[in-house]
């Protein structure tokens, strides 16, 4: 995403990866849609959004608190846009623009440091990852994603794994993507390839992000984690979780006490506008699963990694 | 698949489960075209409609030679198909369709023995399965499912979990298609999801089919059959194959010996026919992968069920 000073410019992530379309955003009602209608997704991503939103609605003289009732409601369960646009509250209409961009700024920051520190903690050859944790998910650069990206900006020997994550694509659709950007080498699977390309001996470590760390360590991510965690154990494989400090939930004793959204069946039973299975057949959609923390090898933050213990 | 002297009759599986689409098929070409065209697959299911081609062609007076050759060549990597062809070598032209007959019958009794056990075998409750092994993959009642749906029959309490089974989506869409039809309850899930479902404690056990069993009991299936054998390992599930024992190849010493197919990258690219990734990208689609013996908790034939050692 780009600011300037009265248009927040957002790439359409629906449409990729086929087209890159760029929107530009002037209030805080078409970017509130923006992040309704999944033009933006990603924790991180669409927190920076909603703040850079705020800062175009008092730039406009919009009424600040109809705003941010507007951009707090797009996704209501998303935790870091609330956390956002609470850490605005005290500032003053004509400092909004600035606290948003710091707040940008921070996140990139915080993912460069990630990154870097992953860097050093992953070997070189083959990396698998999951879903989309890359600069469209975040501020710039990523998470897990950042962690490679930092590997190949050292021109570190690597190649990536992607899966395809079903079912809302985000491996196939954007992380593939940012490899192809970055001219990093890729290489798509689906999520039921992963245990036998472990087995290939193609793969040194498995690396993914996280929606939320319990205090013991537990770690949410995207549906499809924790088969990758216990498949890595089964193989021999370092298991690493790229974990902001914002996303370790010290309140939350451990992963028992997560809550976790179940979305519509229509995303399993079909793709997209496809319809894959017959009438009257039901399906589970959770978005998320819990790996338990013995599985994790090392939690990477931005200022360290923890080592289970 | 349904014979009547001189017409064979096949559901055109390339249009479930949207629509069920008889073809009636009167000559050795067109059964020919519909096994290369995918109207028909899953070996066993192959090798009947084989069997039944060359019967049409003596019916019809063609050259045998000539239909047997047409035959051969629709599916050239399907053992089952040269073995079920050359089982009638021996056989005179007058007695193809006794013989074509014969060996359906004996592919659906031996399904039936085996799903029989196999339902004495399974607890009660929930039960996950991949791929497509039901009657729409062989003569008729089917190998895995096949157990499923002794289980059903016999009035037994059971939930089938369905792994969507990508790339080619054959759980999605014809196990699915089966449990609708035969009022088994089941549910949806991407492949993904199994280890968070396990987790939950709704299923009691897997149990898929095979392609092909070394002597040491390793197992060649469809592709993402090892994580789902790693992964109820891991959850202390009962991990079982349906194993006729035509598919079992004591020549093959073990899992090492066996080729795997690679397919065409499109298929994991996109999603039927939407490309989802980006152009650039590689991937990787194996069709089959092999399962150690030792994550194998029994091996279910017609003729009695085998346990490791």
């Amino acid at each position: 995403m780009r600011y300037a000073p009265g248009s927040l410019y957002l790439i359409d992530q629906r449409r990729l990866p086929h087209e890159e379309t760029w929107l530009e955003l002037g209030d805080a009602a078409s970017t509130a849609r923006a992040i309704r209608d999944m033009v933006v997704r990603g924790a991180p991503a669409i927190a920076i959004t909603a703040a850079y939103g705020l800062a175009l609605a008092a730039r406009r003289g919009e009424d600040r608190a109809e705003a941010r009732r507007l951009l707090l409601a797009s996704r209501p369960t998303a935790v870091n846009l609330r956390w956002a646009l609470e850490r605005l509250d005290p500032v003053a209409d004509a400092d909004l623009e600035e606290a948003a961009r710091d707040l940008h700024a921070q996140d990139v920051a915080t993912n460069r440091a990630m990154g870097d520190r992953g860097a050093r903690i992953l070997p070189d050859g083959g990396i698998y990852t999951h879903c989309n944790t890359g600069a469209l998910a975040t501020g710039g650069w990523g998470t897990a994603l950042g962690i490679v990206r930092s590997k190949a900006v050292w021109g570190r020997t690597i190649h990536v794994y992607v899966g395809e994550t079903r079912p809302y694509l985000q491996g196939a659709r954007l992380t593939t993507w940012e490899c192809v950007k970055e001219g990093i080498a890729c290489t798509l699977v689906t999520d039921s390839m992963a245990a036998a390309l472990f087995a290939t001996g193609r793969v040194g470590s498995v690396v993914v992000g996280c929606d939320r760390v319990a205090a013991n360590g537990d770690v949410a991510n995207k549906i499809g984690t924790l088969a990758l965690a216990i498949l890595a154990r089964h193989h021999g494989l370092p298991f690493y979780v790229a974990m902001p400090l914002s996303t370790l939930d010290l309140r939350c004793p451990d992963g028992d006490h997560i809550p976790i959204e179940e979305r519509a069946p229509s995303e399993v039973l079909g793709f997209r506008q496809e319809r894959t299975a017959p009438a009257g057949v039901d399906a589970w959609n959770p978005a998320f699963d819990v790996t338990p923390a013995e599985l994790v090898t090392g939690w990477i933050t931005e200022e360290g990694a923890w080592t289970p213990g």
